[in-house]
């Protein structure tokens, strides 16, 4: 940085409000972390912008300045995506949180960053629809278009990307593009839509959403079918896609979770391998797929399967796997959760899945597997100390071991968390001569690194 | 150029066995034109590549010795996309046309890109899968891919962009990278996949493709609609999209288009707007859907409503939308087609319509449109010859005029066809500032702007 942290503040303030520009400890202290084990490191000054043109007059004393900028949600990201390891400026989005635009006819929505996932669903409802992206915490919309955030409802309606018809983007010199239009398809151009998505803020700040939405089906019911063995559940999942039933989520929980969700809800479901599902549609097609399901399930040994339709018994029928996390954090008092987060082939799911529960006994740590098993997306959720170096070492052992079966088998080291700190040491492997072409774009439209420097690669 | 036609032939004989490289006037010839009504240019050279290896070669010799380079499928493109404006060299794909993978059990199919839309799905149908994009013609993938091909199926599985899991592109210089991997979703680094297709040739050649399939449908049902207006014809289809009706194809034809119809078929159909649908499913749910789609329609003032299951009756049914092309070529003999393809929110797609509609006969040119309305893009089919400079200025006019109208809208200059040369001079006004990122993408990919070059964007 050329000139001073005191110089940058009062440039912001001659262009912002006082109370946009904080340098206050508690302030920045809540811009250092995440919700990961990743460590904390403080911005110098935290800003709070209203407007576009806000984002656009602070990338322009940022990236005059030389100093790194890093944007903010509401820090729910997993691999320290957000957290600003050079310092510089962190700019929070908490009040660029309109609904701008509701438009039914074309489902479309128009937001700004700061709207969150429930704040959305809330108002669409209202409407009749819904934003079916649920990555399970209440995340901004600008922080899950910028990690490319999925979840559960994957399967069905797909991931944050395929959700994102046009972003208005801030670049890094504070020049204001839109990614994308409002018309259904296009090729005109390059498809910078798919690029600013899953950028996590390294190649600008997201200022305006426009997403797809859908109408809230008709019916849903809820299903829990259990497995003698996590390679059956995994079958009888592919299956079910092979014969291209549409399942609205589909959720595997291996048996050390069941145990977990068992002690936390003082329950006695079978502690075997679950899946947890869902089907949307209407009344008699669903009853259809249903009765499919129920046959391929039954090819595969399934032990036992419930369905329910009504909303109480839905959330009952689901509790095991709501919970889950909460479990784990309520059985080992002190110590923080990491999740791990490759992405594999279907084909090769099963056998990945068991490997880590292998892996995950042999290093000895708690924990259990739970996957979004229609995308091959599985989560192993670990219970450590962060300040604990050993148990530090073998998490990212554990962590090593499956992210290197999964991309040697054509999977990814992370199926909806982001590269952020953590999966950095993987990218050469994952993507080899392709890194380098996102470093030449990179370069090209941020050649002083000031968005989010030190994630997903270093320059 | 550096060097001369004859240097490079000589190094291209080099690495290549004889047959691999003709300078034969028939060959270029055949390598200079699309099926658009753009101008013809010969290629200087055409190579035929047998693997990834030979395209790398042949971009070294081609990156080192300056020479413009274009990729050619069977030249089906109708924006002139695959025609060599530069000359230089056309790298024809047809001896890469070998399907290398099918796996079921990830719904994956890994294909050369020389390889045919039907030649896949002959394949494919033994395992009881498809490939669901159908532009019309039997494209080549890569050349698919290269324009982000979508048809009438695109409302209910996406263009070409949703189906790339992974391209092997050799770039400008012969690096050979990947862009993706074979897992259903990731969040690692940039989202390459995106930005390559829809590329046009402009970035690299594509050497391989990972593509998504699907299980072909239980049950397939065909429908034919008929609506007194073309915005109640509209209107209709919005309202069966918002109640999240799913819907197989859907295609809008309009009166002028129903007219050719019936002369060319000799049939007696209802010279009114017309929707063509087909619906896939389960038999139960899709007899729901179909219920419910017939109570909208009514809604609608639908005059007339016929469904159809087995598979003659269906393309009976189809007849008047199948032979639409033919139709239009067999009533204007020694004109050659051409067809717009602006893509709007289907909020405005009706009045868009109508308004191309007037603006067809106000320059008084023969044609009709027809629309993949379910995503809101519309063809007019234009007769013209273009060798008349005064048909070809009223054409050119009259694609002016609807392009602003769609792109003031929200829309895109195009929805399928990509932008070749004939939607160059829309590219500013539809992405602003966008534009200069394009090209700084360009830049850094292909610094000396060897691939395609003067397609898209000039540099």
């Amino acid at each position: 940085m050329t000139i001073g942290i005191e110089q940058i503040v009062n440039q912001l303030r001659n262009i912002l409000a006082y109370e946009q520009v904080s340098t206050n400890e508690t302030v920045r202290e809540l811009h250092g972390r995440d919700e990961s084990h990743h460590a904390t490191s403080l911005p110098d000054i935290v800003v709070f912008p209203h407007s576009t043109a806000d984002v656009s007059a602070i990338l322009q004393i940022a990236h005059a300045a030389r100093v790194a900028v890093v944007p903010f949600g509401v820090g729910s990201s997993l691999e320290g995506n957000a957290i600003p390891i050079e310092q510089g400026i962190s700019i929070d989005f908490s009040k660029m949180n309109t609904i701008l635009d509701i438009r039914p006819e074309d489902l479309l929505v128009k937001v700004q960053p700061g709207v969150t996932r429930s704040q959305l669903n809330k108002e669409l409802k209202k409407h009749g629809l819904q934003f079916t992206v649920d990555p399970g915490a209440d995340a901004t919309l600008g922080g899950m278009a910028a990690t490319n955030a999925s979840g559960t409802t994957a399967v069905r309606y797909g991931v944050m990307r395929d959700q994102v018809r046009d972003l208005e983007v801030v670049l890094a010199d504070g020049t204001v593009i839109h990614t994308g239009s409002l018309a259904a398809k296009s090729s005109s151009g390059y498809h910078l839509n798919g690029l600013f998505v899953g950028s996590e803020g390294t190649l600008g700040c997201f200022t305006e959403l426009t997403l797809k939405v859908y109408g809230i089906p008709e019916f849903v019911t809820a299903g829990r079918a259990v497995f003698p063995t996590v390679g059956e559940a995994v079958s009888a999942v592919a299956a079910l896609l092979q014969a291209g039933i549409m399942v609205g989520r589909v959720e595997l929980v291996d048996e050390a979770s069941m145990v977990q969700a068992n002690i936390y809800n003082e329950t006695s479901y079978e502690e075997k391998p679950t899946l947890f599902l869902e089907f949307h549609g209407n009344e008699t097609g669903m009853q259809e797929d249903i009765e499919f399901a129920t046959a391929i399930f039954e090819d595969f040994n399934c032990s036992s399967i419930a369905f329910e339709t009504d909303n109480a018994a839905r959330n009952k029928l689901w509790e095991a796997r709501h919970s889950l996390a909460y479990a784990y954090i309520h059985a080992y008092p002190g110590k923080k959760l990491m999740s791990t987060d490759v992405c594999v082939p279907i084909s090769v799911l099963a056998e990945t899945i068991l490997y880590a529960r292998k892996q995950l006994d042999a290093v000895g740590l708690a924990g259990g597997l739970v996957g979004h098993v229609g995308d091959g997306n599985f989560h192993a959720l670990l219970m450590l100390d962060p300040a604990n170096a050993e148990e530090q070492a073998k998490a990212d052992r554990f962590n090593e071991h499956i992210v290197q079966y999964a991309l040697l088998r054509g999977g990814s080291c992370t199926g909806e968390h982001g590269v952020g700190i953590g999966k950095m040491k993987y990218q050469a492997t994952e993507h080899g001569a392709s890194l380098l072409v996102m470093k030449s774009i990179k370069a090209a439209l941020d050649p002083h690194n000031i968005m989010n420097p030190g994630k997903i690669f270093t320059m």
